[in-house]
């Protein structure tokens, strides 16, 4: 069994045996070297692994300047808490009760106005109505005697905290008052534990509503007036480039199938469009989050009070969640040339209308004003729309049951085409005409946010007419 | 202008104006009265309002007695810790740190165990972290005198918040640590604020993490013994369902469109099945959640601790995100119906082993063993897919630009069908050749799961020869 080959291999395993009686040779003065190279390593992968964690959140930083800012607010408001009670301390001691407005701060502040509002006017008002409650009930558990005061106390702990937990599976509770709640049993819980030893309860409730005052107080304007982010923005903003997106994904699909007689292959696939389409179907959970957000936010810009942003849920919402084709790779089989060709006009006009709108919706909810032509766009959409549907019609299918030798009878221009090569055309033109009988009902959601908050009509240079231009990018 | 019929218009009319003034003649006795009968309508409203909302929160109740479970728990949990604070009193002052342990169970019991041991260790660790350096920072800042005190104390409670903020918004803290980096701001900034007060800064950062140890003490236990609901089963549980959903959802489309004969309206459709699909969509925020939650859970039931959770969400991930057909209402036009009888043994075929292959994927991961028929299953779907790819090309469509009359010249079985009438049976073909390409993705990591957890084969009498039903529901 033992051939030439082997011989090199176990004098190579001789020689590992040799390296490791080397090592085990200088154990005395070897142990710390060893110990410190082996430390050094550690330090040497943790030094390496802390300067990735800072760059990524250096480059996190670079993209989105927004976050940074809100950490600096954070930190501004929390020095200022700080240093507030330091002043006060000057002429009046406030004691352990200083915590609360810290404590309001951190958890508070939030990255937007609304979320910030939301908390502050939840924090505030779970926290006076325990308070009265506890109050109550701490009064009624009192006149009940030394016996029944720890039952009483324990049983409405047990039903109060536990009526308040399940409400906050309740959908309308979760989506307004879900910290609300989490603060009246918190709240609750407190009076009722602290009450039973200080005595001097009301008072404890005073200071606790007058410190959560001065911690929002804080926490309120800062988040306001310094570079503020608005929930309602982000939504407005979210929905717009929603739109923008869909009529990129869409020309990217159109134009790049259509391209004259070019193979698709990787390299020129429009991929940035078609992630650009599935942004858009998974902005759901963002959109609801910043829609129940804005409503606690007064009015900014040009949004007022009561501005209906549970109909941009519904522009969101309308569309199309769908409008997906699989590409096909390569190039296109021979026998379709010519139904391609036959169809590219009436696709590449539909397509131009279509995308059109999705733009022309962008622009009516970006500048907040009503679109003059978007009557006549969707006039033209829909008369491409009946032209595509005619060019199908007028492309006639033999359908034999038998093998192709059957018909291919030497006609002059005819030719065989079986069907599995004419599915990515069917695929396309499915996926227009469906997109186009989607754009009706989110012209119909624009148009009714446009009655809700009053639009004006654009400008008189916007409202020439509208010319979708060819040169639409993918 | 005046006839017949204006003057019973105009005698009502008269007599309206008589009921006015008979209201007018009672004012001073109907004041009470007017405010008693609108309070009474405000009044009922609202007993209306309650009563729905009791009515919802009860049928939820019913509907997940989780939720009512849980909801029990916190109050059990809540109680107990009031009553250990009053015990304690009887031979021992504890004060005001009582508030911790309460506060303690209050944010840190959540629905699952995961996530309440996530919560519970993260408080633990930024407690903890924060007051370690909280108290350094304190002693430095005592050792540089009164005057730089503040400043020192002010400039780094800005820095740290600032940082510790803005780190929640890196992904690998975000995921992990958010609730930690949290408690990291709000007990650095405690030690800060009050440590300037109270002095005995090591005792109160002492008191502080032995009441979060107390209250941990109370909610784990009672979390994971009383009718656990484990972050990781939910995850599991929702990933066999979503694939049992797919096959019913598949079934659904292809056994209704295949149905004899039969017209598809609006009340035969299978709308549940559909729905069943769009949820699978929709879990992707849900599946994050709990896969980041199930990797804080001990072993618990067949899984163990370090239980792959993340390669459920490849599972997840592969599950196809664009199976979705637009169902065309109406009667199949007459063209279409040999097309149909064409194709209709093949993607039946291909439907049965396809949705066959989601079921068994779906009592693998159940039942955590492995199949002993997912091999065979994968050949008869390739099969059957290679077959209807066949009936594809066996149906040959004969492409002629001009109008339709030019190729209807009378032959045996031919007769002519518009191509937009054929949408509807490519798209579904198309459907069933992408599902069936999607399957083998899953099987992978299905199968890399199996190896993962070391998964044992499935007992004998489910290894029998695999039938699929030909009864399967729709």
């Amino acid at each position: 069994m033992v051939n030439e080959k082997d011989v090199p291999g176990n004098l190579h395993w001789r020689i590992n045996v040799t390296d490791g009686t080397t090592n085990v040779l200088v154990p005395e003065s070897g142990i710390v070297d060893k110990v410190w190279l082996e430390l050094k390593g550690v330090l040497g992968g943790l030094r390496l692994e802390v300067w990735r964690f800072l760059l990524k959140a250096w480059d996190l930083g670079v993209a989105e300047p927004k976050k940074v800012i809100h950490a600096l607010k954070v930190g501004l408001a929390l020095s200022i808490v700080s240093l507030f009670y330091y002043m006060r301390s000057l002429y009046e001691s406030v004691g352990g009760n200083a915590m609360w407005a810290v404590m309001t701060v951190v958890v508070v502040f939030e990255s937007t106005v609304g979320a910030t509002l939301y908390k502050s006017i939840n924090r505030a008002a779970g926290t006076f109505l325990a308070g009265s409650l506890g109050l109550g009930v701490h009064w009624i558990a009192y006149k009940s005697g030394e016996k029944f005061e720890p039952i009483i106390i324990g049983i409405s702990v047990f039903f109060f905290a536990s009526a308040a937990t399940f409400s906050r599976f309740i959908p309308s509770v979760k989506s307004r008052f879900d910290y609300g709640a989490l603060i009246f049993i918190l709240t609750f819980s407190l009076v009722s534990v602290s009450g039973y030893r200080v005595g001097e309860l009301s008072e404890l409730a005073y200071d606790r509503l007058s410190t959560i005052g001065i911690g929002t107080s804080f926490c309120i304007p800062i988040s306001m007036l310094f570079y503020p982010t608005w929930a309602g923005d982000e939504l407005h903003r979210l929905i717009y480039r929603n739109l923008e997106k869909l009529a990129d994904s869409l020309d990217g699909h159109v134009l790049e199938y259509f391209k004259d007689n070019e193979a698709v292959t990787e390299d020129n696939f429009p991929t940035k469009e078609i992630k650009g389409y599935k942004c858009v179907l998974d902005s759901k959970a963002t959109e609801d989050n910043w829609a129940k957000l804005a409503r606690w936010e007064p009015a900014h810009g040009s949004f007022n009070f009561k501005h209906p942003w549970k109909q941009y849920l519904k522009i969101g919402a309308s569309m199309p969640s769908n409008l997906y084709v699989t590409y096909y790779y390569g190039q296109t089989p021979a026998g379709i040339g010519q139904l391609k060709k036959h169809l590219s006009n009436a696709c590449k006009t539909t397509n131009k209308y279509s995308s059109g709108i999705w733009r022309e919706l962008a622009k009516t909810i970006k500048t907040m004003t009503k679109s003059s032509d978007m009557g006549s766009l969707v006039r033209e959409m829909n008369n491409a729309v009946q032209e595509l549907q005619n060019s199908l019609k007028s492309v006639p299918i033999g359908l034999i049951a038998p093998t192709p030798e059957d018909t291919d009878d030497g006609k002059g221009e005819s030719f065989i085409t079986p069907v599995v090569e004419v599915l990515p055309v069917t695929t396309l033109v499915s996926l227009l005409i469906e997109n186009a009988a989607r754009i009706n009902g989110i012209v119909d959601a624009v148009n009714e946010l446009a009655g809700q908050v009053d639009m004006k009509p654009a400008p008189q240079e916007n409202s020439k007419q509208y010319k979708p231009s060819s040169d639409t990018p993918h």
